[in-house]
């Protein structure tokens, strides 16, 4: 009965069991306007029909230095790599991604809360922001993976409870994102469709799909339908500029075999009025350091 | 003293057991000049210089749609598939290349004939040419993988017994290339270097490298000198066209999570004043069709 109840006011029903499916998806993408500030009234109306926004120069050279040096610190300490919020590859014995850095290290912790960030986080979601999760990630040369096309809205619903997708992530480059060293690529517009993924939700499914994504990832047909219509959009840039995008973009990269490693911190805002509530696709919501429950604002 | 009169005569040593080293690529590049046509002075010119040339359409769409009809009636065929000298992947069973097509397939053999390819060969090389290796590649969407980097001429000298580097390679594309399906990674003025590559080649190393790179890759800190000083051009491009290659250029190409699969149709042509000798890298060549003993010039 309360299972009933649930997927009955499930605007966005994913991991049914039941098969995939493209619904509408209601609402607005971004809440604010260009009085609000810092983000203009075209690169606000690009967000809200491409579903993310690229920023040039987001930290000066000084402060990119200073991110690089604690992110190098970290993946070379011994008890950050020890810990469970660190993700090694398993063949490399490399650092993937460490999560959580927003509250365990000084340095991420003032990146995340700069004004620069969060103002735009707040103009996008028209509302105070918190931060649902923080990471850094490293795609190293030459035996990068890739990441298949996913919306993290989808897993963020599904596994953490996050009712709706008022959430925006920021992706802030350390290393130059160039087409051939595995870039963030976006299928422009995605982002207005929520993709119901066929399956269901395997226990403990974070701890796989952290390293390669399974539940929740569209099927090739629906996929192959989205980027005929939408198109891929490849993201190069410098190292200290930033993307964000929407939490339902249509997301993926590929593997890296160029010389040139990438990294960014990643960090998502969502809502104050858009807090967690029970998962809607899984039995358990994961670790908190993975969506966080503390919705304290941000900034 | 066999082996140390062959290594003394060798002005491209590789997998000797030793170190890596980058040595002179003594010659030209492009033997032929713009009289001898088609292709005019300033392309020939960028060939020699940045050991590539790109043609925008090489075939119409009507032919286009013969070579593609052709290869997906091999691919399909179960006698083709059961041959050894097709490459399965094993864990999609797909076809992933399909060698010797130019005396396999009527309708292969006739474009690799063609005068539009073997009149640019011939030129190149200065010569009359003949072919050392076709194929037709597949890379799918979704799950296409990554080729790292190597000179093919490292491993035709090494594994085939190719003297000198005066070959030059045809890909004719028959799907579009994307900077984001795993197109085609060159690094423009690397043919001018021949890096001899570590260790040895493993016995019957040709049926794990053509999955695979093993023997002959280049070690990352010489790739990354590489890259650094020469970069990286990824080379899109319509169906239809094509990239004409020296043997020695260094390239690469990234795995392929997009929907939009590659497919191509590769003739390796040789020098007939450059055929094939006793490997220079390995005890035993490598089956005729995959380095072919028969030189008898094409077209």
């Amino acid at each position: 009965m309360t299972e009933t109840l649930r997927r009955h006011h499930d605007a966005y029903p994913t991991r049914t069991g039941s098969n995939y499916m493209v619904l509408d998806r209601p609402g607005p993408v971004a809440w604010g306007t260009a009085a609000d500030g810092p983000i203009d009234a075209q690169t606000l109306q690009g967000f809200e029909s491409k579903g993310y926004l690229a920023i040039d120069q987001l930290v000066d050279p000084e402060e990119l230095e200073v991110l690089r040096v604690e992110l190098r610190r970290m993946s070379e300490d011994p008890s950050v790599r020890a810990d469970e919020r660190t993700i090694i590859e398993a063949k490399s014995q490399e650092v993937r991604s460490i999560f959580d850095v927003h509250r365990t290290s000084e340095v991420f912790k003032k990146i995340a809360n700069d004004p620069r960030v969060v103002g735009r986080a707040r103009q996008i979601l028209g509302s105070e922001v918190y931060i649902h999760q923080s990471r850094v990630n490293f795609k190293p040369g030459f035996e990068g993976k890739e990441f298949s096309w996913h919306s993290d809205f989808e897993t963020w619903h599904a596994e953490d409870g996050m009712p709706d997708p008022r959430a925006v992530s920021i992706s802030i480059s350390l290393t130059d994102n160039y087409t051939f060293n595995g870039p963030l690529m976006i299928m422009p517009g995605s982002h207005k469709k929520f993709i119901s993924c066929g399956g269901e939700t395997p226990e403990d499914n974070y701890k796989k799909s952290l390293i390669m994504q399974g539940a929740g990832t569209p099927d090739k047909e629906t996929l192959t339908r989205f980027a005929d219509e939408y198109g891929i959009d490849v993201l190069e840039g410098k190292a200290g500029g930033a993307v964000m995008f929407d939490s339902n973009c249509m997301h993926a990269s590929n593997g890296n075999v160029s010389p040139y490693p990438r990294s960014n911190i990643f960090i998502v805002f969502n809502s104050v009025e858009n807090t967690l509530v029970e998962p809607f696709g899984a039995d358990q919501p994961r670790p908190d350091y993975i969506g966080v429950r503390d919705f304290t604002p941000a900034g």
